[in-house]
């Protein structure tokens, strides 16, 4: 809800404070971010592209007004100490920054809108946990400015700028369905810029599905890994003057056709050679652990067994592993995780819950099914998955 | 020892067999050789090039001769079965094809010396076991190759081929201390060979040490994985074009310089980069394990906490870890071994064995050095490494 709060302390001194309160969900990206070409602007490499997942999402409530003291972020319940957080900082003083310009520049009427632009309170709330590499700074930092923007009536280009000091890949979180984030080539970044390939209704039968693994220690963050990776990999300007121009192109054309086969065989490449250059850092990155392997090594053989790509795995820089698969390969999905997995009754139960308008009787299903899939090479495994998510591609930043 | 053995069954038909017995050690690659540009002459993509460690070889006798009745090979006293091997066959079927060749081209004396030219019986035995990713196979087919060469009088070029029809990287193990195998650019191979960079005694501070790691199973071989790279992987033709001719030229001039910080440098980013072009294969493979990690994050740690490079870390298609370093350096690696993986006392006694002259009680310096060293960021961990080889640069394969 976005209101204009009136808080009178005396009839001659009417103090304006607005607030507004937004979601923004997460996003995965298949064609992958890693590296940039301006680490102060944050304009990465080479484009990338990406599915919203609605069912992750940060809600965030942004107040502005000059009875507040200090500008104040909180995320989920705990204050955030802004002195050590570089990314919070950027993004609030960029703001100020569009503020000046626009007070100097702009109508009385502008002015008078940007009248209360004091100091900020942003309190957030995940539906997840923040530490588990779920991309929830993308979601976090789409939705302080994808809310910013509505306060203060900023354009996409500066609400996506905005959004990227605070975290590259958040821009891809500010518009619906599949996003197609442009790297440019612009010093000044002003050709770095998101728009949408697909909107969330043009491939209603793909899911997502986010396997939480048990195991989720990270050891170096993406933006330290990345910046190491830029300066030491040799294998990343080739990529990203040679391989991603290339499966941008084909992903375009993946996404408009609902090529699924196409779509997979991407996203799979695209998720090896993000950890392909991971590796090929000095010293190496390894976001990958056993469990990721495991559920890798899962959604190959079940490809292999049925002869053609019915899912499509990708890792981002982290253990948790994302699926993707058309509806009607759920059931297979699900049931060689139940039986190479041990996916526990209460995880296959919540996908239950959340598709009981389309299969009335999973649990049983997936059960029964157990027996007709098997997987050569694969070896079952305990304790592999933690929480599972299941979603379709999702849509952009709302006010709530 | 060469042995022409006299067998008379009768006076009037006297029948020779010729015997040789030979030693052949493994190499380890510095610079890697990953993906072949024709795989019927097994022609690498790119040059490599590699250390000898004569702690660790194959013992081969070969025998030939009318008597013996049909083509037999037994390893560590198994027999092979030869319809199933087929790089036993090309090797055994390139022999006999130069020995057609040479007696229809050559004068009666070669004829007559090949007069013998039959069946083969080999024997090989290995100090090490053959299914733990120690290039015994490089070994191996280094000895048979030498001791045919020995047999038939062949010319060096002969016998690298017979070699890389075994094993591409055998070819590496006809040469004694740092050795060159140039990829070349002739369709027929010819200019595909093998030559010294430095002999043994170049860098004879120089150590390598093979960490054998407590998990070895091996999903992929190195031919089948190899073989997939080439066909999917979209770095690989960068890595083969821009990334290894720099770097060819780079160590060679480290290793006439005896650099060590230079060589290790290389070494390292070369053992992440043949890891990184398997991530980036489809699908992906995967050599190293936690144990394998794990090693590898204690040199890096190592070499920070002293800030310079004292050590270099190098993976095969394997998780064994081979480490190179100066002899200076031993106490400090062996030390950090002790304490992060816990390194059994009987495993740095057999270390102590063989640098006794140098060391003359190893394991307490050892010991006591343990609380000197301490490694940020590296957990203590168990049950990672399993045996410990030490080595010299090693010497070319010999009659014995």
């Amino acid at each position: 809800m976005e209101r204009n709060i009136a808080i009178s302390d005396s009839p001659s001194n009417f103090i304006a404070t607005k607030e507004v309160t937004v979601i923004a969900p997460i996003n995965i990206a298949i064609i992958k971010y890693w590296g940039k070409r301006d680490e102060d602007l944050v304009l990465p490499l080479n484009d990338s592209i990406s599915v919203n997942i609605n069912e992750l999402y940060a809600k965030t409530r942004v107040r502005v007004g000059p009875q507040i003291e200090k500008d104040t972020v909180s995320i989920n319940g705990k204050v955030v100490d802004l002195s050590k957080l570089n990314r919070f900082r950027r993004c609030f003083a960029e703001i100020r920054r569009m503020y000046r310009k626009r007070t100097m520049e702009d109508s009385e009427d502008n002015k008078k809108n940007f009248g209360c632009f004091d100091k900020f309170e942003v309190v957030s709330t995940t539906n997840f946990p923040t530490d588990a590499g779920l991309a929830s700074s993308a979601a976090g930092f789409a939705a302080i400015a994808f809310a910013m923007g509505r306060l203060y009536n900023l354009s996409k280009d500066e609400i996506e700028r905005i959004a990227r000091l605070g975290s590259g890949s958040s821009c891809r979180s500010l518009l619906g369905g599949f996003v197609h984030w442009k790297a440019g080539t612009c010093a000044d970044g002003s050709d770095c810029c998101c728009e949408v390939v697909a909107p969330t209704e043009h491939w209603s039968t793909l899911r997502a599905m986010i396997l939480v693994t048990s195991n989720n220690s990270k050891d170096v963050g993406s933006t330290d890994g990345m910046r190491k990776s830029t300066q030491t990999s040799e294998l990343l300007s080739h990529r990203v003057k040679e391989v991603v121009p290339k499966r941008v192109s084909r992903l375009l054309e993946a996404i408009k056709s609902r090529n699924f086969e196409d779509f997979a065989t991407i996203t799979m490449a695209e998720s090896n050679q993000l950890h392909a250059i991971c590796m090929d850092t000095m010293p190496p990155l390894r976001y990958m652990n056993k469990n990721s392997w495991h559920l890798l090594r899962i959604m190959e053989a079940l490809n292999t067994s049925i002869g053609s790509k019915c899912v499509a795995y990708t890792f981002d820089a982290g253990p948790n592993c994302c699926l993707f698969f058309e509806r009607d390969s759920m059931l297979r999905v699900l049931t060689a995780l139940l039986k190479y997995c041990r996916l526990s009754t209460s995880l296959i139960d919540k996908v239950a819950t959340s598709v009981a308008e389309e299969w009335l009787d999973l649990r049983n299903e997936v059960v029964a099914l157990q027996d007709s899939i098997t997987l050569e090479g694969v070896e079952q495994m305990e304790h592999v998955v933690e929480d599972v998510i299941l979603s379709h591609v999702g849509a952009e930043p709302r006010v709530i």
